[in-house]
């Protein structure tokens, strides 16, 4: 993998990179790269890494200040990139990441992906909302950002919806889809081709509950917890590489729309800070785990 | 269900009871039993209710400071018992409440328990422990509790456990059973004489994991919350009604061992949340859920 | 107090209605208060009390579900009324709660309140929202809320905005005045008029800090948990009965800037909590303490 | 600083090493660091690192797998130590920490320290434990560790104490001392022989209550969140670095007693979460701030 974006900058700039590196674990690979780092005169401010022992790899993930050019620290770090067999990626700390949100009529996680971007605290940029039904509309129109209703109901609705998934994702040139709320399962195909960009939130309960209407299930049994997952996409329903998880304390004499009320704030919150990890290029993937560099 | 503990005081003393009432819901209970207590020259200082939605029924728990007996209060309720059928029980606030503990190698779950109990936080008293191993004889000699050690391997052995179980149940005249990590699957014999006074412990995690090893499962998984969940034990292995839960967040650079350690911490503290309560006649079963007035 | 909404309904619909009672304890209050709800054909659905070890004081929440009118239950009340002296309120169960919000730069706390509002989650309505800066105009445009920015900048400001808040108040009949980060000390006068329908969000830390900057004082003592807490304002600035309470977990690699990020969303959680349980009558002044019947 | 613990292994064995650097931030040291490493065949299993913005200071904690010996990586590391002025620590994963428990009468967090040590989740041993009262002795003879008491009162009983405590630190080569809630205040000389290994747990809230009785101020203001922070001690009381904080919800209903007993509890989890995070060597003092690399 390559620099995500190349920049040119005049020498008298200072940058701050993130660069994130994945390979087989050996010894001297941090020796090898810090040594790149060094040659083009940077400094390193922030440094995370992690041997798996689940896969044998290596995860490492720095925020590195620099005099020096993308493209420059991409040349330094060749030979270790060639030596070790580096997965890597350059990045600007801060540039926020193009994100496509589909949505249906749910407004809870929308709303506050929105209002996060807002205010600065969610390096994020959302160039389209798209959605099967309308009720986001209103929302995405208070926020400036363009919104499409494509229904997928009706023969080929779904399919004519992936595809223009596909063509957002190229056009907009997305780097991260979020599934905030859509509600319908991603073809097999489309979970592959976004593989590793593509976040789901669903509610989690302790102990867990398959099939409809969750909350009534949990209310049934008296569930005390109510939680969310935030996780990677797979083919595997709901059971992609887990990137955050969150809980809150229930009790008796909520109701089943209760419960539904306060699953929704924890799967904002939960949804918001996944995005937030993927966005700083902190989450990695480790086979059917994942590393999260928090 | 009638007083559990009768006592005759001076008529100068003042005594705290806590009563419990469960019936089909009707208008008019609450101020039945309170004209109950009024009779008796009683003072409320603690109340709740709740009316269950799912079964109908009716569940109310008040602490009641009165110079009256037990026997008086009983006395007095007498026509609310009758014309609303209430399934009610007096004790006294307080009251340590006979406790059986089966353990097996695992100590942090009895630990807990005996440390509470000594430190005066925790209304229980335990006449015995009865382990399939002998792993817990120190312990329980530390805190002055008389132990058993009872092989459950070899044939009948298991048979023979719960034929003890029994008859200690019946000897020290045990309120409640609980199973500290004892890790054997009571029979459904058992479960059902035990029904409702015998608390379970086990993991829980988001999602939920079946079948041996959970806590290398949910490595695998690169779960985000640990927690615990202490129920009523019933023939459904693990499924009774749920009294507490609780999490706590690890990350993925916890190993299997670790998320262990982590998994047993959050099961004491569970449990003994749950033993607490029951303690405090605060647990009542609505069905197969609970209604805890904490 | 007097019934809040006295409401004629036609026979044959039911009502659910909130009844709180404060008064001085004494035995037989809930018997009487019962009764009168047995008198109006009522069945209470929801039940709390407290009897308050410090003021020697009784607090008393209950939901009743009743063909009765409001006046017809405040009648059937009258002789409980009269012999223990109560401080009692009717009101219909979910009837939004007319909010005054008094905002200024920040948006935080604005856009969680007026989101949940939206989702139907907090029994609120917002006639109007005051502020001393025009940020929140079009945030507050979004949600269809009035807007009115009055500077307080100027010799006299201060008291004009203040004379405002007054008169908007006695104009849409004003029954909560939230303090959603408007950032200016209330004149005393005002704090004693808004007694106990006035609430205030602030930052608060483990240990406590006095003064300016207090993130960056957290950040200069490395403090771990970063949490808020919303109370009644009384002219005793920050030290009003306390409502709620709720903390997040930060460490050293967090900014001054983040700490604030991280401090605003638990700010916002924490005052949509409070304002939550007032609205539903669940808090109740004892002396300098809050009683929150959640 | 140089290796705490030198030692000559075989050739054939591997060695874990924990191996913290502290000195002036500049660009190179980690691949200074991480070049010795490469020369003695070392593999880095865990790193963490951080460049304080207030203190202009760099930290680093690695955990190197070698067959080098750690005279031998002292060696390695010999010119980096020279040439950016590195304050370095060689010590073997998983050593138990030689650590003082000072005690006084209270058991719940020396009994737990205790337990968690003899269950093997805390890499700690405690060859004495020095108490002012004799409450502590059958719990310290449970767990076969060594007892003294000397009270404190009387002329001189405090210096003859303290005076013990350094005769005790030298005897047995102490390297951490815990005030388990010893409740005296250190002489400013002691505290200043003792700084940066000698952590102490004291009750938080929010906000902070000074002075004596501090539960029940946190009743009479009806805190929300009661909680405990450990830190290291210094002669300014109560207030040095932080190590670790945390909270436990508490409401209303709870008495001063009952917030006690959850007082303790989090003191426990505090005291013993910041214990074996210094332990682990993971707790590096950043001025007044302390850098935890959990």
């Amino acid at each position: 993998m390559s620099s995500a974006t190349p920049t040119s900058p005049s020498p008298a700039e200072t940058h701050e990179y993130v660069l994130t590196v994945v390979c087989a674990d050996a010894p001297g690979i941090v020796h090898a790269v810090t040594g790149a780092i060094v040659e083009v005169g940077g400094n390193i401010t922030e440094s995370r890494q992690f041997e798996s022992g689940t896969t044998q790899r290596f995860y490492l993930r720095l925020q590195v200040r620099t005099p020096a050019s993308a493209t420059e620290l991409e040349a330094a770090l060749a030979p270790a990139v060639e030596r070790f067999g580096l997965e890597h990626r350059i990045d600007e700390v801060g540039r926020p990441v193009r994100t496509l949100l589909l949505g249906s009529t749910a407004t809870h996680c929308v709303n506050d992906l929105l209002f996060q971007v807002e205010s600065g605290h969610l390096p994020v940029q959302v160039p389209l909302i798209l959605a099967n039904h309308p009720t986001l509309e209103r929302l995405a129109g208070f926020h400036g950002v363009p919104f499409e209703h494509l229904p997928t109901t009706g023969p080929g609705g779904k399919a004519a919806f992936e595809d223009r998934v596909r063509q957002a994702v190229a056009e907009h040139d997305i780097e991260l889809v979020v599934l905030a709320r859509y509600m319908q399962i991603l073809s097999p195909e489309l979970c592959e081709e976004l593989a590793g960009r593509c976040i789901n939130i669903h509610h989690s309960f302790l102990p867990g509950f398959k099939g409809a209407n969750p909350y009534r299930q949990a209310h049934a049994r008296g569930v005390k917890q109510i939680g969310a997952t935030a996780h990677f996409v797979t083919s595997d329903l709901d059971e992609g590489p887990i990137i955050e998880q969150e809980v809150l304390r229930v009790d008796h004499t909520r109701s089943p729309q209760e419960l539904m009320a306060i699953g929704q704030d924890v799967e904002a919150r939960t949804l918001r800070q996944a995005v937030a990890w993927f966005a700083q290029s902190r989450v990695l993937l480790d086979g059917a785990r994942t590393v999260v560099f928090r």
